[in-house]
């Protein structure tokens, strides 16, 4: 298919450290211009400002107000890091204003959020993406290729958590306007599950064939945030003393219309290596990424024992992959993060559905609403709604992503 | 303190291949009489009293109905390995007749069924002990101890899993009688928890301090025996065709007082290796059996980076283990079981209150019945039992157990 855009105008809203790497991401594609950019703090603006004009050698329009970039002419797509809980709204102003959207991961914090995402990309036709980048990692896509072979069998439980300690990056101070912080004093359940649970949608055909039906979440006590603060940081006046809302570890149990069930962790605020915590049972394989190891039955050479992930990965690689490695692999979380923004900007140029559209987006930021009122009424499963209304039951896999899984999430329900 | 007893006198009710198991490590034991067998079914019984004849040259007496050996003289103890859903009478009969109890693993089938133990065992004065191996084991012990120095800091989340692919020893057909396979067929929640549970339970100072107060559960769909079943016995007439009730993977999330949360697996019916998958974390530290890892605050030598538990393993060994390894390890399971065994047969011959104690053994079998309602219900959370009625707040580390917590789980608490 040829692209019906030879490139695109892009207005970046929100350029903190995440927003600013989307931005040295993006600078490099010849087919992508960034024409504006906001953000609420000036020092960031001008800072992202002047990458462009680095790059490019033209500076972008400057607006606190993203709104005055959207009546810009030529704008073609919104991409949003800004806070969490101002992606909603940037997101529903870009699609009223006809632009594509794009945004950064994170969470809903209420279901009508999600249906007003839903409702607008309906009547408008623009689609809205959640830039999940892990949906794209190497693991992760090969995981999906195997899948798609057949070699997990029918699949029965998947695991994932966003496993990261960060509380030297959370915990510095009011002055390091961290976007996480405001959120971990205020808000408990899973905040971000976005980076195990993206992938793991892929894989059980979610909004195509199946759906998330209920989840049940439980929080442990907040400890972790308010420690480190007390041992680093004591002399801060905003936060000595003060009590997290977050607690430490945030389990979350989904209930699958198929009969799977999937669990997230969130982990943020204890010492631990960094982990996504992937796991995924079938009838017929296992893999394990702490373990970085599988096993598949009648397969791997002795039973009950683990085998290295290593040589599937390499025998496995999902086509999206192999092409990318013999291209050259960009920067960026290994090279998922390039790929997930052109999969943005290549949905934008063909002007064509996103490969993870507004159900998808909608779905997976309810969860973060739902895990914060299960949490709070003890532990008690929450209904997740349809976003599709009805229709994921007839939805075919899109021919225009890599994340077609044709023969596992058809064949096993229709 | 010396024995009250030399030797003690003990009646083994149900010998299949667990049974047999423990009679064969209780038979070196010179301090230990192996009095009365008792099984449902005649070949059973004549295997294991020729194992004991084999070592003692005394044949035992034989029984189907256990009742009848406890009427002989001179019985000090009863132990059990029979199916899960009898331990509960055989306890209560054997205290009621004033023996003390040991009782293989396995959930209570109603909450009821826990509070009999418990008041039975208060009003007879005779102690009912799960024989929970894992709580002996020598990794689990270590990292007690671990905790009982602090390195974990304030402890907030344990996970933990039966998670043990037992298709082929389940699925074999009625013919082979597995306690197993009429709860598969029937029953869905967490069946066996205590693995995990029992080592989690005794970091926690559940019953001393601490106390479990609800739990979620969910269940996947059951698909793993029965494509076993299907591939392995096409021809079975019990099991052609039939529907396991029990759900491949359960997740049981428990909510503690003091705010932790401990997350369960129950998984046997896919395809895996073996794990207990055990995994602790706290403010100062975490630790991950799958991993072999551990990272410490401050302590390990690179940030966010696991290191081998190795050489903590050695450096923490528990007093208990170090005291084994000297004098030769025995076999079974790594060497536990034989630890269990003599945990309770010491306590038989001190006349005192077993290591694990009617509250540990009702509040870890609880779970399971309790897994069950909230599957059934959902995942709706449900209270668990306070089975001390409320001297869990009071109740001191016994000081007759290697379980003696004393730094972590009073300091944290009072």
């Amino acid at each position: 298919m040829k692209d019906k855009l030879n490139s695109i105008n892009v207005v970046a809203v929100g350029v903190s450290g995440r927003g600013k790497g989307m931005l040295r991401r993006l600078l490099p594609m010849e087919d992508v211009n960034i024409v504006g950019i906001s953000d609420l703090y000036e020092d960031r603006m001008e800072e992202a400002a002047a990458l462009v004009e680095e790059a490019r050698g033209v500076k972008p329009v400057l607006k606190r107000d993203y709104r005055e970039l959207l009546e810009m002419d030529g704008v073609d797509a919104v991409m949003t890091a800004a806070s969490w809980t101002a992606h909603a709204r940037i997101c529903l102003d870009a699609m009223n204003a006809g632009k594509y959207v794009g945004t950064e991961v994170g969470g809903a914090t209420s279901i009508e959020e999600c249906w007003e995402l839903v409702r607008t990309s309906e009547r408008t036709g623009m689609p809205c993406m959640m830039l999940e980048n892990c949906c794209y990692g190497r693991p992760e896509m090969a995981v999906l290729n195997m899948i798609s072979k057949g070699m997990f069998g029918e699949l029965i439980h998947a695991e994932g958590g966003y496993r990261h300690d960060l509380r030297d990056e959370v915990c510095m101070g009011r002055e390091n306007r961290h976007y996480r912080l405001a959120n971990y004093l205020n808000r408990t359940g899973d905040v971000y599950p976005t980076h195990e649970l993206g992938p793991i949608a892929k894989y059980l055909g979610i909004n195509r064939g199946n759906r998330m039906v209920s989840l049940s979440s439980m929080a442990s006590k907040a400890r972790g945030a308010a420690a480190w603060v007390a041992q680093h940081k004591p002399d801060d006046e905003y936060l000595k003393g003060r009590e997290f809302a977050l607690g430490d570890i945030v389990v979350t149990n989904i209930k699958c219309a198929h009969g799977e069930v999937i669990t997230l962790y969130h982990d943020t605020t204890l010492p631990r290596p960094y982990s996504r915590g992937n796991l995924l049972q079938g009838t017929k394989g296992i893999w394990m990424e702490d373990k970085q190891g599988v096993y598949f039955d009648g397969v791997s050479p002795k039973p009950h024992e683990w085998e290295s992930i290593e040589k599937y990965y390499k025998r496995y690689d999902h086509p999206l992959w192999k092409k990318y490695i013999r291209e050259g692999v960009k920067e960026g979380h290994g090279g998922m993060d390039h790929l997930v923004l052109r999969g943005f900007v290549n949905a934008v140029k063909k002007q064509i559905q996103t490969p993870i559209d507004v159900y998808d987006t909608a779905s997976w930021m309810a969860i973060t609403t739902l895990s914060e009122d299960s949490v709070n009424m003890g532990g008690l499963p929450v209904a997740i709604p349809d976003f599709t209304n009805g229709r994921w039951i007839e939805r075919e896999p899109s021919p225009d992503t890599p994340f077609n899984l044709d023969r596992v999430c058809r064949a096993a329900y229709l």
